[in-house]
């Protein structure tokens, strides 16, 4: 375990100081590190709010800013934040016009953005995010979990309440996206906490498909196979739980888990497209990177959400954070 | 060695019609993959062209774009691209104004784009970046290395050229801009080819200080330190060969080498804001992510950029790239 790290006991208030110094024009810590909230808030706009676990950087504070999130609670590494965090995020960024909060379906996030929602009188609307194909009960989780897709609902979430959208409808919007996003993700390697050992254990040749973004077990260990067949298998439970109409366009987001080259992202984003063209999809927009990651895991997940309706305008929908930036 | 990979021999060509497949919006890739060029060119702009062996991703096809290079040429991993690759791309990007070559320095880029100079009589001026203050001769160089703070000659340049500035004075600029950047890394692990062993062996608690981007040896192996230690030692290199005024404004520029993630990348860029300003830098620009890497491996580097003259106004100028983006 070799690791740029001080203390693992300060790893993330460091992180997360780093953070807030390198994208003082965006964002700003809030007291204790809370949260990370946008610089400059809109009145009358209403707040989005996410947050989770720490380790899955960009995701969340890495998309606070213009047009995507207004505010991002950290919790420690694989960890849910408290409700505290997210009361007092909330209290920060309400600009009168209320709040949606955007969870990824694992129990602890549930539980504690619910407990915020109760303790702020009527104020939040919550859409849960469980895009992930690849099993229905995990872990952390009863459902599906919520993985990089979540990206995909803050964005055009985001870019809505940006225009104006108030909350009742920002919820039906963030919900109609998450149902029609679906990803799957592979581990080539485990990852490490700065405080321990390894989540779990894979040999020299194996992998783990279907893994969760805190190295939960997925579908089945299998011996390391091509990008190729990689690609088929993620997709075809992809495509087979959308089942998308011949001649749709959609998003295709290859990403990576945070050890894995772009080198090998851009490979396998190129067996992923040939894969949904051949199944007569219309990759028309693209996202390859390390995006929503689980530490130092070498792996990644392939992510396609269907662009129906607005959904197009709303991901081209000018952004302004760290992690995403276009338009502006 | 566990990647995502079909075939070593089809490594690269499959990432690279990924990569243009994936950012087609900006890009097209030349006959037989010789080159990553611009969709749109500007008739009567000069061209910049760059390139070097893969592996160092986004570096430099991610930098093709409006405000940064017009083309780059890919050579296999760790090799430089052929002559005929680089004259290929000028004759392809040449819109009557002549070409500035950028060209990190180690000994077979130099050959190869200086042969390719030879070759286009006379329509091409070169930028060599030696950027790296780790040691003054390595594996594959005489005098120093050009590494990460190519990324910001690459910007500036790109800039100044889209703003209709003459080659001799891109000239000029590109080797200014190198003279007052400087860079340093550090490898936590080796980085692994994909048909082969891995580059080097670092042992379980050794780190490799002023390592070069393809592995090279540095200043010297010694046992892991905080982070804090890492960046005062690499910062120290730096600041003590930029020798700058106090109050000087500044780009701080963290790098990843490919199997970092972003969580620690900040905890260091936290460390490194703290040592500049310690030291009288004012970081007023910063880039934090893995943008010159070197495969997978762990490990990064520390670039600082004097702002000098109109540096500011060309790193704030709109740039639409697959790797950087902004005001566009």
């Amino acid at each position: 375990m070799k690791k740029f790290l001080n203390s693992p006991d300060t790893l993330l208030e460091e992180s997360l100081d780093g953070f807030a110094a390198a994208h003082a024009d965006v964002v700003v810590a809030g007291d204790e590190r809370k949260f990370i909230r946008r610089r400059k808030l809109s009145r009358g706009k209403v707040g989005l709010v996410s947050g989770g676990g720490s380790g899955h950087e960009p995701l969340h504070a890495g998309f606070v800013g213009l047009g995507m999130l207004d505010a991002a609670c950290p919790g420690h590494v694989f960890t849910s934040p408290t409700p505290d965090q997210i009361v007092a995020a909330v209290e920060a960024v309400d600009q009168g016009a209320g709040i949606v909060l955007i969870v990824k379906n694992y129990e602890g996030d549930v539980m504690n953005f619910d407990m915020a929602a109760e303790l702020t009188d009527g104020r939040c609307s919550t859409v849960l995010t469980d895009d992930d194909v690849a099993v229905e009960r995990s872990t952390y989780s009863t459902g599906r979990r919520g993985v990089a897709g979540t990206l995909i609902v803050e964005k055009m979430v985001g870019a809505a309440a940006e225009a104006g959208t108030p909350r009742d409808a920002l919820k039906t919007l963030g919900e109609a996206v998450n149902r029609r996003t679906r990803s799957m993700g592979v581990a080539l390697t485990s990852c490490t906490p700065a405080a321990g050992k390894p989540n779990f254990e894979l040999g020299e040749n194996e992998m783990e498909m279907g893994v969760g973004i805190h190295g939960e077990p997925g579908r089945r260990r299998m011996a390391l196979a091509s990008a190729r067949s990689i690609a088929e298998e993620m997709l075809g439970a992809i495509l087979g739980d959308l089942a998308p109409k011949r001649g749709s366009e959609a998003i295709l987001f290859v990403n990576g888990f945070g050890a894995t080259p772009s080198i090998e992202l851009y490979l396998l984003y190129r067996e992923a497209a040939r894969i949904v063209e051949a199944a007569g999809l219309r990759p028309v927009r693209s996202l390859v990177g390390s995006y929503v990651t689980s530490l130092d895991m070498a792996g990644a997940s392939i992510t396609v959400s269907l662009l129906e309706g607005e959904a197009t305008k709303l991901w081209d929908a000018p952004v302004h954070t760290a992690a995403l930036r276009w338009g502006v």
